[in-house]
């Protein structure tokens, strides 16, 4: 299980640029081992809606331009060949759609001649914390959007503009594109919940003196979070540039809805860093209350073994020959019938007892079992 | 209680998005177990005050515009068409009405074409450290407020109207609203003052030697602070914002007053992170003295176990078979009348003696009762 | 001596604003408790020079224009109606004469329309660390200043102005007020330069091994740096706004040594933040040495222990009972005539010896006496 | 091994300015170990390509004009005459020069009156982490490349520039100059990976309770990455400036590729920067596991020490003398005809299965063999 | 030798205004135990030079006007009316005059009417780490420097200038300014790199397994690097504005190489950064190196008393009276001639052969000698 969780890491920190370096700039490299493309359009207007899936890219070069707001959502990253041909009938630039194959990029605003291209970052917490890049391209007429992987975080927005809830469906393209980085954003709130709620596990274990147990935890956490603080921070720049600089592709009414969202990274930031500050509390709270406990299981050494120490430096001096000739008080138990018994038997009562208030403490078991956490029994 | 305690912080930095994510934005949310709105009322010019509790949202309308200063106040979110009924008889934005009711905003100031909008966050100490969330939008001739539960701070504001002390019943709206900041930015300071005390405390407790008493406190309080400081800063943009830029609805006049309000904002951040470092420091000073106490602990083990090892070996050694035949001299002890009940009592009062030592030393007691802590009877 | 040291915290962090939440702003609450105020006048022009106590503020009015300069010292704060009546004289701003009460503010300068109102706050170390708010208002004619107790840092500029040193006679109430700016920050470095003859101390009784003892007062320097801190930050800002911002009451000739005044303060917060970072320094270097006083305990008990607990066990092995029978060599000492006088006498002299080593080793003494520190009086 | 470990940071953070202090400025000064400059053309326009090894200076001022880009590639520092002989020959002002041979110079671009001057730092992990400067000269149509040693990053650029792929060809000398700098930078993403790896190794050791084994190596790693940033870091600066600020030597068309590396620049810092923190969040966690460790130790020598020793004090009270004669319960042992070899045998017993327990725990074998690591052979 | 190296931090950080608080500014305090000045002069042109000691002052006023570039050198502060009539004679401010005297300035830039102030800080490393302030003022056609004692870094300038090596004959007094604040400059990069030395050589005795002896002398060396940090921080500010702010005094030629001077400046702000970093992971590495020893030596302590224990346990149960009487392997040592010999030998050869081993691992001698350094014989 402990190797499972740190192939977790693998996967989040390392960036391993599909590009080797020194290639020709706005090559499309696709990793062999992405899914290929699969490729759904949505186009509509204040009355009508098409939504269909694109086998023929040809198709796309019909649509485009009859609709107000044509959105192409491209799945898979694993075809050059498609992508470049997408690239060809939109227009787009290929150094961005070499950062759209390249999925370790951060998040970013890039603005070409007639195009702007968005790149987010969604994270979830499936099995494992995962991140997945969403190349967001925004034209006059047309949102094109590639996601590494089926299943995305767009449905609501989708059935919002099937339902014609909301005002979607009477705004641009810059509106669309609003909904999809607005979408990409919220999708950090589930995760901040969940790590909230780990972190509240975490402190009460901790209070509960099982510092050891939370260790590994609590390191995880912090990569983790050191890993989502990563990821939103360059959104706050992409969305306060769209919010600030004016750009004759996006509106002023969407620009209002821009900054309801910044705010929302704002709130997001906020929470990763605050949490971040908890996570070193928290270990310094585990360092000193595994001290702590370090502390009273030496005070109990210290008070058995210096109590015994200079008793048994006593009975050995007298080697408790006392003559039991000499007196009637010397030693009569060595003559008793059940002498030996009786002192196998006091021995063997020490024994459990000790065990027993061990026990109770929380310092055997775990000991035993071989790992460092105790558990107090006691309240 | 110590479950209790963590309770705390459930409310504290968990964020709970009321929205689902993906919903239409502008979306009234409301938390299903919020209490329903009541509505007060207070309009008053220099003249004349009226006060009265709304039953009929359309007495608002008839109100509105016959007072200079028309202050609503809604205590409870639970509703949202009277939410949105306020919305539309003040025209407040649809977007600024979805952050009333979603009550985890961070302070700010937006601006709308005919009001502004402000979120302020009111901080107390009843059985445990809570926050409140104040949504104040400021018109021309209005002041709507939110909160979320009875019980405010601003009844020494609703005296100053009533008896007309001070100069608030010669000011416009936007004097009412720099009173009501100023009134939820002043509820900081009795929880700082009350902080203060608790540090001194655990300042204290830390000198008299019981750090492991004030681990788990100290803990909560950083944990505490940082909440606090995560409510606190963005007032101090708020209140900047107010001061700096110029808004045809703040008049140079409250202008002044509102420098004041940002001169207590930027006292309370600045203690909050003197009482952030100060935690610090006295985490730092707690695993040292805690420190401190292993190493004499340790030391006192050391010089008993290190003095009688070697004595027990020489005892040892011997056996202790001195002939008494050889000598007069040779343990005479062995052959008293009284000798094993004297051995047994001289060691009996060792063994009261070294733990009388260690009670004073306050190693024992606590330790026995399952605490990490002690306690240093001697001065 | 414990407590006393502690109680230096008690005034210095903690904030208690004089005037309740929800005051009227602009009131003057003073503390009951303060001295009430004694009114002294120095008036003087390049010629002529008058110096009298106040005792009916009228008086006060018939000096006010007749001299470019009047410098009005208030002394204590306890009568509001005095202050009162001085703010009608001079016409100082209501808000500015409740800053002047509530004797915590933050250094600042703040404009009013005729007059400049300045916040300053004197350092001392009497009995204990202690600060006091210095409140001084610059006018056309007039320099008020407001401070907390008897007993100031003026001395010096009031020989300066009675022997007519320097060039402040001639100068305007601006230099005056620059004069008694710079005192105030002056007084920052009599401070500075004991803790850090303290702080000498300190690190020198760290490197002599008594890291115990110095732990108390590094975290009690470091609540204080921070104090320290807190308060000369404010100063920085409020000089630079002197020297930066043109203001018709500041001449340029004076700007040039408020210039002089703003390297004093620059260089003031430098030692203070070196200083903390030194503490800072200490704190990891008095652990560390902790730490290794530590480990060389543990290693001596290691050596001792393991050495002699196998040669116990074999002493037990045998019970030492070779047969004198068999041969001279098997245990002669038992049947010694002084054998067992022998045998104590033996033990007390290795006894006697560990603990003549220990003491050697700064070991005993303090861990019996019950304080953490030892003491190496081994060069 | 640990010896040449350590040889590395020699090399790394070390500065040994080569011009000492006090020399007039723009000298020369070369290092007399460095090797001897070999001097390589590439000239290409749209058509034709020309590569050769110039022997002789004089070719070059041939050469220089008759193309549209003239790449001079010096490799080796080791001769003053040739490098003065270049300066002269391009026009590059006596300072650059002298930062050329100063191979410790930060990242830097520097404009001169008719050429940029650009310092670059590629790293590697040949047997060691190490760096080597790039100067970069760039006129209106030469670039000139001073690198350390044979072996370069730039055979890509080379190869582009022989197949005329990508667009180099048929752009001026300021691409040329673009596309060696990102090949500089690109050479940080091998690094990266390998530490990313390395950390991954790391942490999973720690989290295999090897954390004494994992402390030296965190510590490197720590180092190289301070390293690291520090190589990083002056690199931002350079790109934007580049990308910034107008320059008659840089035509828009590259800037834009120019806004790629920059990109780059910032992925690696951030890169760096969150493995510094991971390093750190890695100290804390093998501290506290090693805490764990010594925590569960001292359990284990607690219980087992402080059960024997009552029992011990009782068997010694007693001297286990119980009369034979007195019951056949009392020791029979004594007498059996085996009790010496079994009372041996069991003492072996009772040893081999605790030595077996300390090697299934990992703590015996390292600390036998000197290293203060352990091993948990149990899962 | 300890108490020497901390009379080092005494000149270092201890800051003594020379002034006492509320002088009047402008006053030249001399320190009594200052050497008295002595002048030396150098005057040049292009073709002519002249180089004289200065006895009387009237000389220089002759001088003064005559050459294009008159370079005064003022070596020790001790004489107020010698420095007074240095001022009147250049036009020099008293509030500057003041500052050259109180030799604790931070490095600054003062613009008087005609002409500026420079306060540069030369450090050296002679017995111990020392500063010298330098104040430099820099008029039409002289410079004046003030050094608190003689030996400086300005023989190579003088030299260039006797030998006309360089362009600084002809160029004017800034060039000369220049080349003084580049030689004083200079002064750290060798104190650099001797830090950077002995850096190394504590990270290898760390690693080497002496933390205890490294770690008097890091703490030292971080003082040391703070005392560095705080020298060299605020020459940034220095050199930038003269680099930056166009000046009369400074021609566009100098501004050139102040622009070099200012990258110096930079590299060492960055290497003193990259140290002080360095050091603080040392602090962390030698502090987890010193545990993990810890931790090692509890567990051989663990094993061997561990495994005895139990063993003199069973030792003690039966006494080993073992009779004789029913088996010949009951414990026939007893009855040994040399039996008792045998066993004191046996004894002696176990207590040999631990002291060895635990002189291998090199826990003995070091503790025996006082000090917790242990150092590990073993590869």
């Amino acid at each position: 299980m402990c190797a499972k969780m740190h192939r977790r890491k693998r996967v989040w920190h390392k960036v391993r640029r599909r590009t080797p370096p020194g290639t020709v700039p706005g090559t499309i490299h696709v990793d062999p081992s992405a899914p290929r493309p699969t490729i759904e359009v949505l186009a509509y207007d204040k009355e009508r809606i098409v939504e269909e899936r694109i086998e023929n890219l040809d198709r796309l070069e019909t649509l485009l331009g009859q609709w107000p707001v044509l959105w192409v959502n491209v799945v898979g990253l694993g075809d050059a060949a498609t992508i470049a041909r997408l690239g060809k009938i939109f227009g787009l630039h290929p150094l961005a759609l070499e950062d759209v194959v390249n999925v370790h990029q951060r998040a970013k605003l890039e603005e070409y001649r007639d195009h702007l291209f968005l790149v987010a970052r969604r994270v979830g917490l499936a099995e494992r914390l995962e991140t997945e890049q969403f190349s967001i391209f925004l034209g006059k007429n047309f949102v094109v959007v590639f996601q590494e992987r089926p299943g995305d975080c767009f449905d609501p927005v989708r059935q919002r503009i099937r339902m014609d809830r909301g005002i979607v469906r009477a705004q641009g393209p810059d509106y669309l594109a609003y909904a999809l980085l607005d979408a990409v954003i919220d999708s950090y709130f589930p995760v901040l919940e969940e790590y909230s709620e780990q972190m509240e596990l975490l402190d009460e274990a901790v209070a509960d003196h099982k510092p050891a147990e939370t260790v590994g935890r609590i390191h995880e956490l912090r990569t983790e979070l050191l890993g989502l603080r990563r990821a939103i921070w360059p959104h706050r720049e992409l969305v306060n540039a769209l919010v600030r600089d004016p750009h004759p592709l996006v509106c002023d009414a969407t620009r209002v809805y821009l900054r309801d969202c910044f705010d929302h990274t704002v709130q997001i930031i906020d929470m990763v860093e605050t949490y971040r500050e908890m996570c070193a509390d928290l270990t310094d709270y585990a360092m000193m209350t595994a001290g702590n406990r370090l502390n009273e299981i030496m005070k109990v050494l210290t008070i058995i073994a210096t109590i015994f120490i200079p008793l048994s430096f006593i009975v050995g001096l007298y080697g408790m020959n006392f003559r039991p000739e000499s007196s009637p008080w010397n030693m009569p138990e060595l003559q008793w019938y059940w002498g030996y018994p009786y002192a196998l038997g006091l021995m063997a009562a020490v024994a459990a007892g000790l065990l027993a208030y061990f026990w109770h403490k929380g310092w055997i078991g775990a000991s035993l079992r071989g790992t460092g956490g105790g558990r107090d029994r006691g309240e």
